[in-house]
């Protein structure tokens, strides 16, 4: 019989965590507030207390836990435990496996937070009767991992799978990682958002037209998405715009690295068939018939908690393996 | 003490074997010629004639022989050692491992050949001393495979890897394949016959112009090749935009895949800098600078010996692995 796991997910704004029993069920919750301006010390002691507040709330004794699994954004060190820099928490080379460790007693096993969150659609969610998942979520920007029959492909310095960071011909914008037409400068809120804004500048009407000329931060995705539903035209051309250019990059992916499925997750995916019927219509016209024909296109399952799942189950191959 | 293994090449034209002693070096060699049309009978006949020849020749015994490795041109289940398909060698559903183990009494592993050049060259070649290789063979057509840190990446179907298929905005030369645009329709020796013929067909002048409107077959890549050291403007610019379509298809599977090194192989290779300077130019300009910043271009250095090198040191990770 397996050991208990604590999957965390270590967002900009929340932390969640979740004490996964055996059979991969969470069976209890706690989230906090990150708070990364107090600095790295204060993140990591909030880390420690969820870990033991979900001891407590559960009644499991520490010696039933085989250890701890942590997704943080940024770049990760995965066999040193290190968090090298992670942008929104401003860390740069924090030895979070080690000080989490002394904190809590507990083995600590620390990944990639959009690894985790594919990791765990994979094993659990949308993904889990498959063998080779392509997972992403589009939110603020566009990340993507690819689960090889359970193993993460990481590549070289763990820079694999930047499918957000694909330079796309035609594609003008300058992205926030100093290229220009990078697939995220259309695919993502971000993308939909400037879209919409550039497209009223230049004069086309739109009911958006009022939101976008505000402020910035007045114009939100899901402000496009409901002007598409009241049947804005402008809404409905940029949607059908992102989601080809969503297809045309998920071709590449398809053909190099040919996934069973492909899962869509994040904010974005929620505007549903808006977005999924142009990605499947270019994907179909865009690749070979014997990826097409067995080939599955999935919205994320497990919502919020697929990143805490992940890295518990991700977390479990390292401290905790199944015997073979 | 390793053993000594069997590699084979087999090729539409020709089945090359070399026998490979422990230090993973050739010594002894052989070669027939593949004459597929007489059956697939005939064809395995061969292959275990050459194994019995580079034992004779050598003077090893054949419990000194761990097994065959053999590349073949097709869909192959790998698990089951059966050859699902080769256009080449007009086979379906051929035993091949089986049967080539009836007839020599070997152990045998067989793959699909451009991995096994690829895992050669990733093994023992350009790639030695990288963990993260992508290989790619430009000939007749274009084909390519990932190792990750000495695992092949096959993906569903073992159709991971077509790097010749991606589909390419604003081509639209129609591919073997029965797509439009795909990057092999430009990269690859038939691509590079294909613009110069057009080019010519539709009134450019080039010093290729008589050969190009001639009988197909008569314009070759190598004689693009001559024609650009001649100064031949069209040649030229077919390198340069053949270059920097290749650039752009890299930078797609660069993204994806986050190599340490790209090997470039196969016939149309041999232009050298004629093609590789456009491919380095629009990579450096279409990827993270993390990426490129240590990311290595080389060309191929095993020559026609790396598929054979390859399927020998695969078959050994699965005949005659290492002590751990």
């Amino acid at each position: 019989m397996g050991k208990y796991i604590i999957g965390i997910d270590v967002g900009g704004t929340n932390i969640q965590g979740g004490l996964i029993d055996p059979h991969g069920r969470i069976v209890s919750r706690a989230q906090v507030k990150t708070d990364a301006p107090l600095g790295a010390d204060k993140v990591i002691e909030r880390i420690a207390g969820i870990a033991g507040q979900l001891l407590e709330q559960s009644g499991v004794n520490r010696n039933e836990v085989a250890g701890i699994g942590a997704g943080v954004p940024g770049f990760i060190d995965v066999d040193r435990g290190v968090v090298l820099s992670a942008a929104n928490l401003q860390w740069k080379d924090v030895p979070l496996a080690e000080r989490l460790n002394n904190l809590t007693g507990l083995p600590v096993c620390i990944h990639h937070d959009v690894r985790m969150y594919v990791y765990g659609e994979a094993i659990q969610g949308a993904g889990r009767s498959f063998k080779h998942v392509l997972g992403l979520t589009i939110g603020t920007g566009l990340a993507a991992a690819y689960i090889d029959q359970g193993r993460i492909l990481c590549g070289s310095k763990n820079m694999a799978g930047e499918l957000g960071h694909i330079p796309m011909r035609g594609e003008q914008a300058r992205c926030s990682c100093g290229m220009q037409g990078c697939l995220e400068t259309v695919v993502s809120a971000r993308g939909l958002i400037r879209q919409v804004t550039e497209a009223v500048r230049s004069g086309r009407p739109s009911r958006l037209a009022g939101l976008a000329l505000r402020e910035p931060g007045e114009l939100t995705a899901d402000a496009i998405s409901a002007a598409y539903d009241e049947g804005d035209e402008l809404a409905a051309e940029v949607y059908r715009h992102t989601g080809r250019l969503l297809g045309y990059g998920l071709a590449y992916a398809v053909t190099l690295l040919s996934p069973d499925v492909v899962i869509i997750g994040g904010g974005v995916a929620s505007a549903g068939e808006k977005l999924l019927a142009p990605v499947r219509e270019t994907l179909q016209a865009s690749i070979l018939p014997k990826y097409w024909s067995h080939l599955k296109i999935k919205t994320a399952q497990l919502g919020n908690d697929a990143g805490l799942i992940g890295s518990a189950a991700y977390a479990r191959t390292k401290l905790d393996p199944l015997p073979e």
